[in-house]
C-alpha cells in the first residue's frame, strides 16, 4: 500500500502555463478564436497532461481488462457467464468491436486477463496477469479481499510503468466480463447515495422483471457489505470487479506518468470513480470518451463533473468509446500542430 | 431548369429492405442487440443509401466552395471580405483546419471557387467554376438572379455528376466566405417563419452591438425581397450565396447518383434546407454531421428534423465537422462488415 500511496500523493495539477501557452497557439491559427469549441479544450487538455507544446499522438493503446463476476449467479446478466471467455478469445482473433473501431482509429488492443474464470493459452496481444478466477457472489460477502483489491490496482499500475517506459502517447480504458454492469452501478450508488434502483441499467439487455431483480441485489449487496464511500479500497473490494480494479489502477499509473487516459464507457467509469476518489486531481488527466445509454452514466458524470466527447447512444464497453473519442483527440492535438497561423498564412484578422 | 426537375423526380426513397437486411447482419454480431447505438443506424443508412449489403468506403471527399456576399459590405462581419480569398489560399496550401481535419480522417479537400471576388491562378486540389464575382447586396435586391441561383446548383450537381463517375463513396460539404451566416440565417428565417432576431448568431464573431444590427439587416432584406418559402429556387437567389447553391446542387446530385453526404455546419444545412425543400426524399440521403454552436443550427435542424452525429461546440464551418463525422461513419460501416458473427465466433447468445 506505501506504493500506491506515494504514487497518489505525487500527483499533481495540472500546469496552467501549459493550458495558457496551447490557448495562446490556438488563438494564432487561422480561424475564429474558440470556433473548434471542444476540440480546442481537448487539446490544451491534452497540451498540459504531456507538458509539451508541440505534442504528437503516435502510439495509441487500449487496454481491455476481462474478469468474471460472482454475482452473476443470481442471474444478473441477459448472458451466460462462459461468454465472457469466449469474448476473450474474440477479441484475441480480431473479431470484436473493439479490434474494428480500434484499427480503425490506428489504436493496439490488448487484452488483460486480470480474472477470468478460465486458463487461457497464451496469445499476442494478451497479458495474463490474474488476481482470481472470477470475484466471489457479494450478496454473500465482499467481492474480494482487500488484498486481493489492492492486487488488482498495482496489475494496471504495472502495466501503465511498462507502456509508459515503451512508449505510447495516449491510452483507453475498456473492459470485458459478464454481469459488470452490477458491480458498477454499485459502486456508482455507494459513492453517491443514489438508490439502488436510480442507478441500476439494462446491461446487456435484462428484461424490466430482471432490472428489478438486479436492483434489488445491488441494494443487498450494499447494504449486507456496507462499503465505506470514504475509503475507496473497500468499496472496490466489496462491491467491485477485477477488471474495475485493474482499470483503476491504469488510471492510476498512466497519470503518474502523465499519460492521458480515454476512460470508455459504465463500466470503466466506475473504475475512474475509484481512482478519482483516492485522489481528486486524476480527474484532470481523464478524458471521458461518450455517454453511454446504459442508465446511471450520466450520474457517474455528473457526479465526476465531467462531460463526454461523444453521445453516440452506445453502451457495449470493450473500449469501444474510446477508440471512437481518440480519433477525436488525435484530431484536435492535429488541429493546433498542424495548421497555419495567421502570420504564416497572411490572414487578416479580425477587422472589430 | 428542365434537368434538375428531372433529376429532382428520379430520387426515390431509401429501399427498406436494404435498412432490414443491414439490421439482421448488425443484431449477428458479437454485441448486445442495438448496442452500437447511433453507429448501427448509421450503417443501416449507409447500406440502404449505397444499396449494397457489404460496403466499403474507399475514396472519402469534401468539398469546400467559396463564394463573397455583398451584404458584407453592411459590416456584418468580424472579418474584412479579403479573408475569403486568403482562406481559400490558406486551404490551397493544406494549413487550414479543414485540411489537418481531413488528412487525420484520410479524406481529400477540394475547394470549388463558385464565386470569390478575386481571380485565382490554377492550383491542384482546385475547381474554378465561378458563378460571379460574390453576390450582391440582398438589403438594396435579390442577392443573384435566378438565373445564376440555377447555375449555382448546376455547378454543385456537375461535380456530384463528375466524381460519381471517377468513383467516391462518401461526400462532405463545406464552405468558405465571409458573410456567409448571414444568407443563412436569412434562409432559415424564411423557410421556418422564426424572426431574424431569432435565428442570427455572431458567425465568426460579432458582439452584441454587431449581432443586433446583423439581425435588422436580415429583417431588412426579408421585407424587401419577400422570398417565396414555397419557391427554393426563389429563396436562394434572393437572400442566398452562390456556395449555397453549390452546396444544395452538390447534395441533389450526390443523391441522384446514391452517394452519402455529409452535411457540415450552419452555413451547409442552409444549402441542405434548399435542396431538401426542393425534394424532401433528399433528407434520407444526408448525415447531419455536428450541431454548431451557432445560434440558429438547432432550429434548422429541428426543422429538417434531424439529429446530428456530434456536438462538440464548434462553430467553424470549411467542412470541418463533416471531416470528423466521416470517420464515425467510416467506423460504424467497418463495424458492420468487419465483426465476427456469434456463429463465426462460437459466442453463445442472449440466455434469457
Amino acid at each position: 500500500m506505501e506504493n500506491l500511496q506515494k504514487v497518489l500523493n505525487d500527483i499533481r495539477p495540472l500546469k496552467k502555463d501549459y493550458l495558457e501557452k496551447a490557448k495562446l497557439r490556438l488563438n494564432s491559427l487561422t480561424k475564429p478564436v474558440e470556433s473548434l469549441g471542444r476540440l480546442e479544450i481537448i487539446a490544451q487538455q491534452y497540451t498540459a497532461i504531456r507538458e509539451d507544446l508541440n505534442p504528437s499522438i503516435r502510439r495509441k493503446m487500449i487496454f481491455t481488462f476481462a474478469g468474471d463476476h460472482g454475482v452473476v449467479e443470481e442471474g444478473v446478466s441477459a448472458y451466460p457467464r462462459e461468454v465472457t471467455v469466449q469474448m476473450v478469445l474474440n477479441m484475441l482473433s480480431g473479431g470484436a468491436a473493439v479490434n474494428v473501431l480500434a484499427r480503425h482509429v490506428g489504436a493496439e488492443v490488448v487484452v488483460v486477463d486480470i480474472g477470468v474464470d478460465h486458463d487461457f493459452e497464451p496469445a499476442e496481444g494478451f497479458i495474463i496477469k490474474k488476481v482470481g478466477y472470477g470475484t466471489k457472489n457479494f450478496t454473500k460477502g465482499p467481492a474480494m479481499t482487500h488484498a486481493e483489491a489492492l492486487q488488482s490496482i498495482r496489475t494496471g499500475m504495472e502495466l501503465a510503468d511498462e507502456y509508459a517506459e515503451r512508449g505510447v502517447d495516449i491510452i483507453g480504458t475498456g473492459e470485458m466480463g459478464i454481469g459488470n454492469t452490477t458491480p458498477s452501478s454499485a459502486i456508482l450508488s455507494v459513492f453517491t447515495g443514489l438508490k439502488a434502483e436510480e442507478v441500476t441499467g439494462r446491461g446487456t439487455g435484462i428484461d424490466d422483471e430482471g432490472l428489478q431483480k438486479k436492483a434489488s441485489i445491488i441494494e443487498k449487496a450494499i447494504s449486507m457489505n456496507r462499503p465505506d464511500p470514504e475509503n475507496p479500497m473497500d468499496v472496490l473490494a466489496k462491491v467491485g470487479g477485477f477488471e474495475i480494479g485493474g482499470i483503476a489502477g491504469l488510471i492510476i499509473g498512466c497519470v503518474a506518468h502523465r499519460i492521458p487516459v480515454v476512460v470508455d464507457g459504465f463500466i470503466s467509469t466506475a473504475g475512474a470513480m475509484i481512482a478519482v476518489a483516492m485522489n481528486p486531481t486524476i480527474n484532470e488527466y481523464l478524458f471521458y470518451s461518450h455517454l453511454s445509454s446504459e442508465a446511471g452514466h450520466k450520474q457517474m458524470l455528473e457526479k465526476l463533473g465531467q462531460k463526454p466527447v461523444l453521445n453516440l447512444d452506445m453502451r457495449l464497453g470493450e473500449g469501444t468509446g474510446a477508440a471512437i473519442a481518440m480519433s477525436v483527440i488525435e484530431a484536435a492535438v492535429k488541429v493546433m500542430t498542424e495548421m497555419a497561423t495567421f502570420e504564416s498564412a497572411g490572414v487578416d484578422g479580425k477587422s472589430k
